[in-house]
């Protein structure tokens, strides 16, 4: 519901006419960073608890209306003067230690809970205050690398966020070609792994009886999706992007679908970042699609792998990395012939080898300093429960993918019999589930093959740094 | 969506038979407390993070076939075996006395979280599992008098409530004659203060023109009401019950109306105590009537008075009561004139006076233990700073009001000038704000008034005991 | 959308203030049936193209406000000065008689359109007229009998309703539980064969998991119900009202439903009458019950026999009634043992095998005036394709069932396999389909027999009459 | 709801096996015109009625799959085979002619329904068959120019169309940017005044808060509008309609809008044609925004003038036309200065003069066969009693509009007070409703000015001509 202006404003300005002394002079002065304050104080008050939505309204209303520096003041008045009290806190601690009983863990937890807490929780009095607080955390994020100070104010809002956004409230809803053009708009602009060019290509995405998307929703977040997938469904799992892309979609295919292909997975909402939602999205489309279409057999995924240039240029140039020759060998190899562009081919097939000896290494063997794939999308998808499937030669040819993977995709497989076992493995010991065929490209070259021979696990013990370079 | 079942039941089924040390041997076997105890610490684990979907939901389907003993046995699991680690607490404590920092802090809030939190909240996994937590709650509280160790059980629920339940999630919607009866029996069965007796009942309380109910939804608690609130359009404060409940509403009223009564207001969840939501549905149920119609100008609430027959009762039985003489006197009268069904009416308005005076000192000078009201209904509308506006005499007959209050109800008055000054007032020194005409029957009797002429707030100081006795 | 009055009354009140000769003086002037006839001629002629929006409204509010009186005088009016001008009529049937071309048939046709389709037409104008125009006729029926002149009136709205409400404008919907409240009031109130005693009663009917209820909507008959069937799902044929509307439900019941029980529908628009539902809404029932509950295999009635005992009585009655003897002897024994409360039932099973063979002959044999069966709901169903599965005895104890049909009841059953062949066989030659155990009935009474040895097609041909007594 | 497949196959295929005579033999053969005959009579006939829903599904499907010559064989079939029985028009209407009666007249109605009407009434059937049948229509449209014997085909599906399409089942919904893409596209599709260059340019027709944009839907067209008409609100009537399509709009306008300027309505069913939706359109959108944005005071059109090249070139030619000498003078300076694009632009006040001048005699003295405007624009906005308010020079340089209309652009104003006499005058005699400023155009000219002398009107009686020659 619309807030009634004219009743607000009576309950403002009556109160304003009584000239309170609570009240700041300016209320409906010029916005600076101390009438927002002011007025965040005033929310935290009995004032608060009195005419919370039209307060709460106001903050925001000024919050949005500030540039970015008085922003950054709100948010180290935020980070200091709405931080816990220290004193109270030892007090709280120190009894605890005293006398361990439930009372006094009450009372710690109690001192603990800053008051900026209590802050954004009101500020959700007003209608509609949900996007507005997201965006909040958004800003602050993008300060936060030079701004340590405001940590806990990040970590404040992401607690809040991660019971806000608990699973439980998230809702499923299929994006199609009837879907209102002012989210598809949301689609095309937060579409992360292959730009939608226009509307025509997302039609071409969303249209066919072949092609699916689905995206979670917040029931707050109204028309904003938070994640979405989307999905071929096709009868062999693709090597290359161009199949799911653009092959032409017969009407009514002659045989029915067997496998399911999630080819994209994009965030929405950068102020919600660290909240995990994607997991949870490719479980329930599974379960989705697979009541919806019975015939499928297969999920599987067909992924980009962003960071195997850069493993692979810095392999070649760090001279006791266990595959520094090989890498060298294969970057040299691609300059020299102009590869993939190149008119003679006579190295391709040598290139191919190389190139997929390396990806499995650096799939299998090669660790970030946690012990785990340095891959992202793979620590994602493994993280899942997910095995690597296959690896493809050549299967995204674009200016993007051959800069960033020298053109390499993968399909990540989601059996439901491994995904539990895959998952554990993976979070206790950084096992990466693969495929025999993955494997076996090991053995292609004989000095990845010696290193793969010592098991990753044993190696792993936390906090793991580079692996690969022992 | 359903969930699909060969799909889970699959990714169960293979999971066991693959015989993990991990898995419950009963998983598909017989319910008893201990199965549910060995899945809530899958949920916890790293299963819960590769399969918490499934295991969620197969929580919440054993945790519905307990029966009392097992579910007492499960909370005390929850109370016990689920809470903060005692040491990582104390050392965590320690090292902030020691070294009081961002960081540390940050680390004995983690501390301090138990783990039964992060089991709510991946419960929380399952699709609809919001009503059943609530559910959960309401038996825990059922059990708590008698069980103290589920206290921070309680409390954990609690506080997630509070952000699951912001305000900001809660949707007003008008409950009318087009609502399904899935709805509306809840209204039906719900209604705290003027049972409603029937559809032909509840038709009369929402099918008119001049009659309104609004009510509070939360997105995952489908069809199911939190608070709601039965409003009658009028063109004058009704002085008793019978004129909201019984006239016969003309079908086009010749004149608009100005005065709108909320004669009505239930909570409906008993597993949301102590989650607040009346007064925000008061005030947004305000805004959205000043919309709707711009005619009306009072905003005032017809409301019984629960505790003054109790009162009444203790006061004359107390001996160094202030009003102790009057009491007794009161009574008296009202038993030997077998009032107000007597024949004999002569004493009737001698029994008026004193009741009324007595009434006036029960709301502005009797305080409860907290130098606040004794009466729960008064204690809700001051503190949302609303004024005492009129105490009627002989408002509801029926029997559970002249039990309860013999008679009495009164009308509590919102207007947007004086809310947060009341509010603040009330909370701050436990003034009532009452109006002169209220006031003045103090007056009625002599020894009252003398009373009153000490300030109440002056005795206020806290914690305040029954200061009127003073 | 509401009309803006506003606009409106510049819009009337600016072509009133001209004084324009085709304005009725009395437009904004008190309500009679001059008033409505002026505007209904307004509505035709050039302003009504104008202004049409307006005009249909104001004659339809007038409309709402005339009495009883004046509603059968703009009744009169309608079949008088709306009707075909009939020189007009005369001259093109003389033309089209002279040169029957193309041209001249459309010029008949035209002339043959009475003014008042296009009056309906216009007045169908009106935001939200399509309820008030069924009214119309509803009103028009109930004095039709007494007015012979307003045929032709009632004929227009009947076919242009025939049109309106064609059978791809509707809409089904399942009626239950969540259904809002006011149509399930009128559910309650159109319940035409058992009848429905309050809400307790309704939520029986429509909340078990093994009830179904589904109606037919029209998209501008917003929240009325056109028709409605209620149905049960069972594990077997029924042969008494009470195992539908008496047993209790199991919630899950441990077998799944075979049979789909159809045990009353009821139409519900007066002023619809003589347009047909009934037939459509149990086909696409059947479908859709069909595909929802997949185990059903069998899809019947039980349904009342209303004309039975009117029928037992004439037949006992007319002499040469050829079971005039039989029905005289079952209607004395059924009143000499107060059949079937009487405390004496050794007569019980004569009784029984006499109704059984009289029912049978009722059925089978007795026919109406056009051949068909005297019984309405018979000639529905059979009419429909159904055939006559079995006759049940006391199948239905209540005081209206005794009194109409002597407590029987009977089963249609659906076949698709004979759905069109007993339908044509029905309609082309008055063929009962009746199950072997139907037929078998008449065998107990060997006058009866004899009777339905001679086919009763052979001797139908139209228009005929009372067949049994031959 | 979906057809049930096999519940339908069982219905079908069991009447097939059983071989009846009725039955095309090629019931599941081959498509041919043969084929869909048979089954058009068999849904006429009893068959229709036990099994209408799936005789008519599959007519649909058959004809969707002929080709053009096998649909005109069968429109052949619908016109000759389906047309009424001759011999029985002849006998009713000699029937009423020698006794004319209610009854002989209704009898004379009946034989003069052609069958082909109850067949598209049964076509209607199948569920979501309205858009199929309205598509039928198109077809017959398309190829009636070369097939008079179609005429009464096309008659009775505009006559059932006019009946199905009445005004009170059409919906009016605002078109934005929440609306799904698919019915998006189609407003791209059919526009047909001002291009929309795609998904950019639409959003800047529909999302800005200055625009509007409204359609009708019927309930049994789903996504599909019917008609729709594109609104600016301005503070001033237009003169170019530059002003409208590229003016950049303010976010927050600083003063409210006062004039509504409709500046496209497109039709959008080529199947429709001469159904009239778009004067009901105009005036409901009318009253939509006087009711949500109170302060519009000006309701005009910024309109094409479609005619105005062709007829200057006209008048150009024919050396009696009483305009001859001046458009002739007008055309000749065009092209030699090469207007509007030359450089040198001395003679271009006087082009301005001219063509202002012959526009005015274009609207106001120009007259068609009917004694009516030529051009069709000025036709509809004249008819539904706007007034031509202003011609604008220059107001649209688009290529189609230089070649159409050399550039002009006229408003037509929607008084409320004037629309009802502005309709009569403008329907009886032809009148052309003009603000003063354009008749002052005509005296510009003094031959224009002498023509205009004698009026219009005086020379109107039916069947008019080119007046304007006179």
């Amino acid at each position: 519901m619309a807030l009634n202006v004219s009743f607000l404003q009576e309950l403002l300005s009556s109160v304003a006419e009584q000239g309170r002394a609570l009240l700041p002079k300016s209320l409906f002065g010029a916005d600076n960073g101390d009438d927002i304050e002011e007025l965040a104080a005033a929310l935290l008050s009995g004032r608060g608890e009195a005419s919370g939505v039209a307060i709460a309204r106001e903050v925001l209303d000024r919050y949005a209306r500030l540039d970015d520096a008085a922003r950054l003041r709100f948010f180290r008045f935020l980070a200091t003067d709405m931080r816990q009290d220290p004193e109270a806190v030892s007090n709280a601690a120190r009894a605890h230690l005293e006398e361990p009983t439930d009372a006094s863990l009450a009372k710690l937890q109690k001192a603990l809970e800053s008051p900026r807490v209590e802050f954004f929780r009101r500020l959700h009095l007003a209608p509609g205050a949900t996007p507005e607080i997201v965006a909040m955390r958004r800003d602050i994020l993008r300060v936060l690398p030079d701004e340590a100070s405001l940590v806990p104010v990040d970590q404040d809002l992401r607690r809040l966020f991660y019971v806000w956004f608990n699973r439980g409230f998230l809702v499923l809803r299929r994006i199609d070609w009837n879907t209102p053009a002012s989210i598809l708009e949301k689609i095309i602009r937060y579409e992360a792994v292959h730009e939608i060019r226009g509307w025509d290509d997302l039609r071409r995405r969303l249209d066919p009886t072949d092609r699916r998307c689905f995206a979670f929703f917040h029931p707050s977040l109204v028309d904003e999706p938070l994640v979405f997938v989307e999905v071929a469904l096709m009868r062999e799992i693709p090597d290359a992007i161009g199949q799911v892309l653009e092959e032409p979609h017969v009407q009514a295919p002659a045989k029915p679908a067997t496998t399911a292909v999630f080819y994209s997975i994009s965030n929405c909402q950068e102020g919600l970042k660290g909240i995990t939602f994607g997991n949870f999205l490719l479980k329930q489309v599974v379960e989705e699609l697979a009541r919806e279409t019975p015939t499928l057999r297969t999920f599987v995924t067909l992924s980009p792998v962003p960071q195997f240039g850069a493993w692979l240029e810095k392999a070649a140039h760090k001279d006791n990395h266990p595959v520094a020759g090989e890498a060298k060998a294969l970057l040299d190899a691609i300059q020299r012939v102009d590869w993939p562009h190149g008119e003679d081919e006579t190295e391709y097939p040598a290139i191919e080898t190389a190139m997929m000896a390396l990806a499995a290494h650096y799939f299998l063997a090669a660790k970030g300093f946690d012990g785990r794939p340095v891959d992202p999308v793979a620590r994602f998808h493994l993280g899942n429960g997910a095995r690597l499937e296959r690896i493809n030669y050549l299967a995204d040819i674009s200016d993007k993918s051959l800069r960033e993977a020298h053109g390499l995709m993968v399909n990540y497989y989601y059996d439901p019999k491994e995904i539990e076992r895959n998952h554990e493995d993976f979070a206790n010991e950084g096992t990466v589930a693969a495929s025999r065929a993955v494997r076996a490209l090991l053995k292609l070259n004989p000095k990845v093959r010696a290193l793969a021979a010592e098991p990753p696990q044993q190696a792993l013990p936390p906090p793991a740094r580079e692996k690969a370079g022992t």
